[in-house]
């Protein structure tokens, strides 16, 4: 039987032309008119599973973008494994700090670079090469489902609904996810815990058109001004969120915890000299990897307002806008911090400007248990890969999609993932290293074997 | 002789035409792509001089845009007026909220539609149509000269220079400028003061990157935050600027010229339903008039940074910038406050960030007396016009080459402006009546007989 690293090294170049046609469609979710690159990305990954050797796929419609399904139900005796992945992407601006453009790959210093080359593309993209492999050397040892939907980077709408609706189908031992990163290309980590997420738009109105600023200058509120106070009220000199309630669920981590947290791999003049910044700032009394791992953030996305371009516009802005998220940790609600946040922002807005807080998504935190079966399987087949035994970390991400699987469809899932820190992922110039592409599909595979022995063991 | 009203009646017809083709120029001085139109719309200019009679007209180049140059001298023993206007424009967003595009004037409800039609286009029209009235009707009572620039709206950085060098060509007992407004349609004013204007740009750097707010959010400082947080403390609960030494230079206003400006016509709750808010807001212990007139302010121009497109995206931006402009008093010099708030803008920022602050342009304040015979003859001028005599009001807007004009030329000007608070200068839907058009005109022509004979008085 051939090896997978072997099939690997016979197989690459089609692999990374098929990847490649993957990352030419700007699948953008946010941008709604984008729709059409949608459905073809999504019947990009119907051709992927079929020519990979699934019985059958096809394209399932929800009230967004369509999911796409198919599977090899090879064994009803055996576990069932449910791929998770997305095939839609984050914008791409600023598009002039790309040295490439996003949407045409490129191969430089060994790594894919590309909006999509990890975040979901990628790693997605591993999933179905391992499971082609299975199949094609006949050693597929469980039955596999896949479920690649289209609106992640928009918080996933619509597939809590589809999931509802498809339980039985989609009914599994675990949900697979490559959609997370390692500690370093050394040093493999599973993510164990996974940050929620709320976010919100807010829109700040004060007269009724733009104003001149010298005739109203002093007289008039500048919701502009206005809205600068009241982000700026949102967090106070320890850098703790002000909004009232917004701690209240939150669950002290224990000690040993903290501690295990603590032993995690971490060079902070390294962080610090990547991001070139002179320090790292975050709350008071809690390390950078705890404030990522297991507290709360809150943060500007985005702000706009008044005249923006070149050289000078003497106005008062009718408008002012900020997009603002919260990152959110295990046992706090995100529809409840969204309720607190709008009302805490409608409370802080002045009797002169009006103010509209809109939720634009959310989704809850997850924490994946170490002791069950796939974490152990998982565990193993890192060390089959790496010789190096993986450290379960938490990470400050959200995939909102995760929680609600656990809660639709009553399946845990075990988040293998493989991008670094340094792939860029949502920013200009994203990358995969083909080092991390190759060792993931190796990987999986493992996982495969792993899992299906483990749980006729249980 | 025909009366002034008369020819008005015949050729209005004409004078439309002729202020359209100058309104449909898209001369936008703060785009350099615009340069082109700078151009066309001075050709414009002196084409709209010769034909109403001046015996010379060019285009004169300076460092930047053209300044038009005309003049007709009449009488060596006569008095010299020297006009003043522009010709650049404002820019136009946001487009979307124009109801007609901005470059084609449309006549709505007795007013001109334009960016332009009241600032300074349609104003600075006036001068020529008064000029071409009393040459037509061989009854000019002055010499007079015509500098029409190109840059007003950028702060004019390249006329001091071309004054200074011309500054025997540009000989004048007054400078006369229609580019300031009145109180009301029925209630006229003379503009005798101006605020100074001081205009920053500022850029706060993060990370070097956009950053995932995720992985970082937390742990790293968000520049967008740190801007909102800066911002916000450049004012206090009083809405008093911050910046140390910012009040130093301001003179205190006595009492009864306050008691004056305080017997100005204001209709506070006119005022709030036009802008529709709900209260004003300014400066504790100052009346709205007090604090567009007599007091600095400062506001945020503009606020960009991270996403601001459709639907959500998990960022934290690697950078946010700010315009941020200061209108001063008179004895404030702006490039002391331009110090002063670079300093200070610096001194606030935490070691976690980087920040570049630059001043983009600046003015002084003007004062104009009220006791010299320009400001009488056009007193008497408004009275012949609207059978009431015009009160004399400080402005909160900024004209920032009038005190730079005093310094360099040794010239005062007089501020016959007609625009009304309706027009929505620098705003969507810019606007112009024409019948303060055309009272404008006629009360030009009442200004050049009445100053001719006060100045043969005095």
């Amino acid at each position: 039987m051939e090896n997978i690293r072997n099939y690997i090294q016979d197989h690459k170049e089609r692999f990374l032309e098929e990847l490649f046609g993957l990352i030419r469609i700007p699948s953008i979710s946010s941008e709604s008119e984008k729709k059409p690159e949608m459905i073809r990305a999504a019947e990009y990954w119907k051709k992927l599973l079929l020519d990979a050797g699934a019985d059958h796929a096809e394209m399932m419609p929800t009230e967004g973008n369509p999911v796409v399904y198919g599977e090899k139900l090879a064994d009803p005796s055996a576990p069932t494994v449910l791929v998770y992945g997305h095939y839609d992407v984050m914008p791409v601006d600023p598009v002039d700090l790309w040295k490439t453009p996003p949407f045409e790959p490129e191969v430089r210093e060994g790594k894919i670079f590309a909006r999509g080359a990890d975040d979901d593309k990628g790693q997605a993209f591993m999933q179905a090469k391992a499971f082609e492999y299975l199949v094609k050397t006949g050693t597929l040892p469980c039955n596999v489902k896949f479920m690649i939907e289209g609106e992640e980077e928009v918080g996933s709408p619509s597939i809590a609904k589809w999931c509802k609706e498809k339980k039985d189908m989609l009914k599994a031992d675990i949900i697979l996810v490559s959609d997370t990163s390692m500690i370093a290309e050394d040093i493999p980590s599973i993510t164990t815990g996974l940050r929620g997420l709320c976010y919100m738009e807010v829109e700040v109105t004060g007269p009724n058109r733009d104003l001149h600023s010298g005739l109203f200058g002093g007289a008039v509120a500048n919701p502009a001004n206005v809205l600068a106070k009241m982000i700026a009220s949102l967090t106070d000199e320890k850098h703790r969120i002000t909004i009232p309630g917004f701690y209240e669920d939150v669950l002290a981590v224990r000690e040993e915890e903290r501690n295990m947290l603590g032993r995690a791999p971490f060079d902070l003049q390294a962080y610090r000299k990547a991001l070139d910044i002179h320090d790292v700032c975050g709350e008071e009394g809690y390390s950078t990897l705890e404030r990522t791992g297991i507290r709360p953030s809150l943060d500007v996305n985005g702000i706009w307002s008044g005249y923006t371009g070149e050289g000078a516009k003497t106005v008062i802005p009718s408008k002012a806008y900020a997009k603002i998220s919260m990152r959110l940790v295990p046992n706090q609600d995100h529809h409840k911090i969204a309720e607190l946040f709008q009302k805490h922002f409608i409370s802080l807005a002045p009797p002169y400007v009006r103010v509209k807080v809109t939720a634009l998504h959310g989704g809850q935190a997850y924490v994946s248990p170490i002791d069950m079966v796939a974490y152990r399987a998982a565990e193993k087949a890192y060390e089959d890969t790496w010789n190096r035994k993986p450290v379960p970390v938490r990470s400050g991400g959200s995939i909102p999609i995760i929680s609600t699987f656990e809660q639709v469809l009553g399946i845990k899932s075990i988040l293998m993932g493989f991008g670094l820190e340094s792939d860029a992922i949502h920013s200009p110039n994203e990358n995969f290293p083909l080092a991390q592409l190759y060792r993931g599909i190796e990987t999986i595979v493992h996982f495969y074997g792993h899992f299906a022995h483990m749980s006729r063991q249980a």
